[in-house]
């Protein structure tokens, strides 16, 4: 039975959303257990159906968004995300899930899950809508900076065997974040990446414009987390903005208001295949053991979905795949058997 | 009186909507002359009562989006863009306006016009919309990749001299477009440019974040050109999406169609806050004299405002005092008078 660790502290709606949300997944799903880490007191009233597929780990110290990530995984021995990756070490346990901080997840895979054979920097994979319904990775969203070509390649590979395992799809279409669609279009990391990716395997089909974010015709789209990061935020910042406007719009008098309540429906079906939490957070890519990092600002029903897709990812093992296709790919591009230069 | 040159190739619309937009900004404003390259029998039509303050360079051969900037400057002599940075070069021209390719606008201001002294990279400064109604300087905005902390430094200074002598905003707030609001979030040009602006006299604010790019307490964020166009691509990509699909619910049947009809007044309204076409284009910073580049696919009525905001900036005559502020900056930053290293 798959057990998936949950850091339970880190979540802006606090541990009561996170245990009401266990409580959903287990009332939808009786085949899965659950370590559950932070302050038992405020969890167990939610949960008193589900006590005996329940470890808990009673623990009150969190890691914050402000802190400095490598340092708090290093020192913070008591928090719940570090007891969450050392469960997770376990040989019982086998995932990890957290809304918490992104870099922490990110130092805390990399310092104490590690990295799979390989891997240079493990990535975080958002799953953006798509106006075809369909969904796009795109690997990264804003765990690493400063990036080099060949971890671009990485995340590309990484993300593709996601997309297969876990999202079914048979051979993923893998694009470059890029300002412009023309191949000499890009900064100088967006173009050497381009070079390498085009003696790989991959079906790499060239840059795509943020432009058509929601539009594109690709599976997985490589970035910087730098640009990942600033693309997502933009995205949701700009639908924020105009929703406002529109709900502005809408309360300004008796005549707009029948007005909106005219449109309701079909606005609320048209603009739900842009809704982000359709799917429930994130994968880290990369490290030894499934990590995935659940939104941090949703209610009790994303979380469960959060926890639904943590447990897929769980059972799609794809990992030991994942460090053979790795060292093909690196071979392709580096002309012979990858060296392993600074994987620890 | 002031004389703009203007490219009238390079504008989605083509010469048409270039002549009739010229047409326009002359009726509303007799102040000033024109030079205008293109073809002339295109735009002669529309532009019979303002013969004499024309000045018609003939012309057929356009650089195109898909050339590669530098070699399109470099050897297409006979083109209208490169006609216009030559007759820019004349005593008796202010300004430059194309709505042509960015990347040959920052060729030919880099080549043909040069920069002002001290300036190692033009930049291209987006005038973003803001809900609070004020502007917003987005500096790059897709003209340089692979920028140096320095020239982030430079282009916080150009854009902050266009924010005080042509929007007369007097102490202009800066901050870095980042990926979070801490200090310590960013990539290594991010972290380095933040350390570089607070040894100047700027009023520098700090990490941004894309997510608030149209509700920042901010008048300038400075950011590399690909990280800017990411952010500027993805906002209109995601307005876009989402204005589309309110259309289609709209659509759906005789109730929505009504509800539409209801909010539309109010609607417009609101979304007119985001309008990027508020201004007419964005300047090209940096080079001897004014560069502005108009938005490449609008009507005559936007073409005509671009027009007087290019009349506006060359009439700010920033130029001079701008080279004693970069000197000024570029000392403070370097503990020292700046040696002039890639500057030609």
């Amino acid at each position: 039975m798959t057990k998936i660790v949950i850091d339970g502290l880190g979540a802006d709606q606090g541990p009561k959303m996170v245990a009401q949300g266990l409580a959903l997944a287990m009332k939808k799903n009786p085949g899965f257990q659950a370590v559950l880490i932070g302050p038992r007191d405020d969890f167990s009233p939610f949960l008193r159906d589900y006590g005996d597929r329940i470890e808990w780990i009673d623990c009150d110290q969190a890691i914050s968004n402000e802190e400095s990530p490598v340092m708090a995984i290093r020192r913070k021995k008591d928090s719940s995300m570090v007891l969450a990756f050392n469960r997770l070490n376990a040989e019982d346990a086998h995932v990890l899930l957290s809304a918490g901080s992104t870099g922490a997840l990110l130092a805390g895979a990399t310092f104490i899950t590690k990295r799979l054979k390989g891997v240079k920097r493990c990535c975080l994979a958002a799953i953006l809508p798509n106006v075809t319904g369909k969904d796009i990775i795109l690997a990264d969203a804003g765990a690493n900076m400063d990036t080099t070509p060949e971890m671009l390649v990485q995340f590309a590979v990484l993300a593709s065997a996601f997309a297969k395992t876990v999202l079914g799809i048979k051979q993923p279409r893998i694009g470059s974040l890029s300002v412009g669609v023309e191949d000499h279009k890009g900064d100088d990391r967006v173009l050497k990446t381009a070079d390498l990716l085009r003696k790989t395997d991959l079906l790499y089909i060239g840059n795509v414009e943020a432009r058509d974010l929601f539009h594109m015709d690709c599976d997985v789209l490589v970035c910087d987390g730098f640009s990942g990061n600033v693309a997502v935020k933009t995205a949701e910042g700009t639908a924020a903005t105009l929703l406002g406007l529109i709900k502005e719009a809408i309360m300004e008098s008796g005549g707009t208001k029948l007005g909106g309540l005219l449109l309701k429906k079909a606005l609320k079906k048209k603009l739900s295949v842009l809704d982000y939490t359709r799917h429930g957070g994130a994968p880290l890519l990369g490290s030894r053991k499934p990590v995935f990092k659940a939104h941090g600002n949703v209610g009790p029903e994303t979380f469960a979905r959060s926890i639904q897709e943590a447990l897929d990812y769980a059972d799609a093992q794809a990992e030991g795949k994942l460090e053979d296709e790795l060292s093909t790919v690196m071979a392709q591009i580096n002309g012979g058997p990858e060296i392993e230069r600074d994987h620890e």
